[in-house]
């Protein structure tokens, strides 16, 4: 395995971790013997919440394993902005507790969802910063990797940098509704993920091991 | 590493994490110094979702591997319907633990086996789901799969779309006679699973890395 | 990878994950900001079950792999089997909270460990079947391995289901000194590991992997 | 995979698992509906133990790749050794939370730096204890280390041994500034490594992985 096979490895795994984690925000509701079906469908915040979060770490997932198939190099740098990047999806699991046990609290609600927005923003700037990093020089990229193309995307790289601060504000209009457009967000980066620009003449190498 | 070995790799991360999670459900009792052993032998219900629960988490880990080995590409829907079937197996220690706290509830063990096996229904239409995107062109297979055959099995994959429905209603019969036959079910599926159809000439060829 | 290598990768996986659960069965003293240090040493029951229990896993872990490393094919048996294992692995949190919350408490402290001894016991119980499986024809073993010896050793093997049982019956004479027995027995097998009996002329082939 | 892959990428998965776990010791704020804001700006104790220890991991998993990219055989004083380092990792989660909960209570604070201070120490002797046995003889290294070279290296291996007890005295002038100390270290050696010295013509060897 080469140095970024190693990299990406470790990063899975924090991937992997932190979105079954995410399962231990539900709680069991206690003492509803007797409402047990009626206790456990006032927890939708809890459902949602995992749902959403769920959905968003698997797509950070595909998004950054897009990114490092073609990375054939890790330099101190990225090794930094990638940690920060897995701090900062490891963390998510909080904000998805305080959206569940706050949804339902009136103004508390768009207090939770400011944070919980407040984290991908924090995920979006790492994760821009990170593209612009490889794209500076492009000596970390394979050589299928098109590094004048790759600079282009920038922008649409940056746009979750602009998407994520308006949720933000959103917050404070619609706690339920930021959460659903959370979601929206996350599917619609599912099936529309920016691709990174190879060489037209590109094919997979032997040593790339994409 | 490639594509689809790198999303089974995922896969297999979050299949290991949710099964070992489990344990958390079952809690120490607490303030039982003086009835120790009464106390743990109480506990009974919890031994037992643990038990059926790491079974069926375990059968399921085969079951998508076993199809996973022979899936040489992804695409977007592939990689939706994983992340789909991934939420609900991760999100099984949430019903073992509602069922570990109500199992002895009279009424509200009823309302626990049976969201209990919903969450088994969810599982089971999503992985045909799965199937049936796979067999519909064939075109994620690798070469080694009879492609006509495994169309052919859907209806034998859609099986425990047929069987967990049953359990939900066999739940309001008997709260622990369900938590027994989903024991049973997985105990089963353990030694008698569908295989994916292979050509009759097909040997394992070098690129398939099965 | 090899089927046997996809199995042995998700077992380690649930080792690894075990093991570093652990962790959460030592708690934070609360309420404790005028005496943290006297807090924190009246805490060494939970230390103690950390250190024994850490050992114990990874030396498991260690016998797993040993064997894993020579094995070529996986059946059905195997792989039930292979999911009981991991089933007393992953429950092993378990019983070091029972012996690191009862461990200063009198009787309960005899109870604890006698809890804590039985699952090392269903451990090699497990084992000593998985072996027996294994040695029985040998078909499922790489080329490497002299079968008619490593049928020779399952009596060695099988010491374990021996030894853990006397601990059960120690736990009533001292809990604290069963603890350190479970402790010593791990560091032992550290350095004396039974190893797989190999053909004199063998050497490492290129598909076994080891 | 050789037999020091296996045991890095079991290392790598205790790693990955206790810088994930982190997260579980922030709490949501309880009872907060009505000054959520300042609820979580009050938990920023747990936070700062977040951020730094999520660091400290990271570059402990870096130093840990970084030597075991070079080490082709493992015997079992390095397999001892590994594991009692993994002990101490996977450790990291409980005096972190002890360092949340008291950093803001006066002398309870010196007390938890000082507990977390002295884990580092056991890291930072167990890692200059492997490197010891490493370069002892150098039998274990691949044939791109130069075994000289790295013996002469202890010295600056042992630093850690020789800064960590100094927080440890550190934590008794003040905790957050230890704290902050201790993050700062981290990001120090995730920049500042020391290397494995390898021969002038040494070319990375097929066989190697690295």
């Amino acid at each position: 395995m080469n140095e970024s096979g190693r990299v990406e490895a470790f990063s899975d795994g924090v991937f992997a971790i932190a979105i079954t984690l995410l399962v231990l925000e539900i709680k069991v509701p206690e003492g509803a013997a007797d409402h047990l079906w009626s206790a456990i469908g006032a927890m939708w915040p809890s459902y949602a919440a995992y749902v959403v979060t769920f959905l968003i770490i698997g797509i950070m997932w595909v998004n950054h394993h897009t990114i490092f198939q073609y990375i054939a190099r890790v330099d101190r740098t990225l090794l930094f902005l990638n940690l920060m990047l897995l701090m900062g999806v490891a963390a998510l699991p909080w904000p998805a507790s305080v959206v569940a046990a706050y949804l339902r609290e009136g103004n508390a609600a768009h207090v939770a969802l400011a944070v919980y927005s407040l984290f991908l923003v924090f995920h979006a700037l790492v994760f821009g910063a990170m593209w612009w990093h490889l794209t500076r020089t492009g000596h970390l990229f394979d050589d299928r990797v098109d590094v004048e193309a790759a600079r282009a995307t920038r922008g649409r790289f940056a746009l979750g940098s602009i998407v994520y601060p308006i949720t933000v504000g959103l917050s404070f209009v619609s706690a339920p509704l930021t959460l659903a457009v959370h979601g929206l967000i996350a599917v619609y980066y599912a099936f529309n993920q920016v691709p990174v620009p190879t060489k037209a003449e590109a094919a997979p190498s032997a040593s790339s091991g994409s």
